[in-house]
């Protein structure tokens, strides 16, 4: 069984990770592929609903994603990682553990973030209710070596999606 | 793809699970069906070595080992779990998360698992340095349906092993 790949979708909150993960997954099933999408909010939902948001509890959660990512490409599946992932180690981790690895790295500004804010979280903090965003709060480190860079306020979705794939299929990961 | 299997071996420290995980997971790969062996120790070495043993951490590590399995059995593989997993709930967890699923009781005396000791764990609480080992200084409840009981002081790991494959293929779970 050759080995899955694993697409690390990385990016500030609101800044389209869950959508883009979305869709891609969406285009892998299409193609047939197996696929699983790991969601950093859902794994934290459904496993640590209370491991909060400090520098150790989103390590012990990347490191985690990084670890499922590892098993299940182990086992011939695409997995979709979506998570802020803060900090280059956390990915750089998933990198080393995962051999077809590929970090998509989404980029737009603060403030587009906040006016979409579809969780809510920005209007949280504006409410001074919360203050551990990363990029806003805590430190969020653009990646140094993504495969993939999206401007997510100047591209859409479905030309987000189709950066992914083609990057994909250059490597060899997914059938072109 | 069809749904692989969790086959989720239970006991008391010393009782054996690594040993016929191991021996149940030879087997399989011989069979030429995906398997992956999932060891409780082990995997809380490589994400969560400062987890501890309370309540808690326990209940985290085994809710972590269920979901592992589901996720990695819902892609066709069959899932090896050794784990203490001292709680009548933490198996039942897994077989409400996990469609193909096993619970295989290992019982063996405390007394026979004391003299065994191949991590030394006995003799450390002998030592007074630690005290909470399941079945010891803290609850272990025995199985209430496993699907497989092997009293491993009275039987080979060779014949503990038939016996989990045997019913694997009972159950439908892999080629007879």
């Amino acid at each position: 069984m050759a080995n899955g790949c694993v697409m690390w979708i990385t990016g500030i909150s609101s800044s389209g990770k869950s959508t883009i993960a979305g869709e891609v997954e969406q285009k892998l099933r299409e193609l047939g592929v197996p696929v699983e999408n790991l969601d950093a909010d859902e794994v934290r939902a459904n496993l640590s609903p209370n491991l909060g948001f400090t520098e150790e509890a989103i390590d012990e959660n990347t490191k985690r994603l990084a670890w499922m990512g590892k098993m299940l490409s182990k086992h011939g599946v695409n997995v979709l990682v979506a998570a802020v992932s803060p900090r280059q180690r956390h990915r750089d981790r998933a990198r080393e553990w995962c051999p077809n690895f590929m970090e998509v790295q989404l980029v737009c500004p603060l403030e587009t973030c906040q006016e979409r804010d579809p969780k809510g979280l920005y209007a949280r903090a504006a409410r001074g209710e919360i203050n551990d965003i990363a990029g806003m709060h805590t430190p969020y480190e653009q990646a140094e070596n993504a495969e993939v860079v999206v401007r997510t306020h100047e591209t859409t979705p479905e030309e987000a999606t189709q950066a992914v794939l083609d990057k994909a299929k250059e490597m060899g990961f997914i059938p072109a």
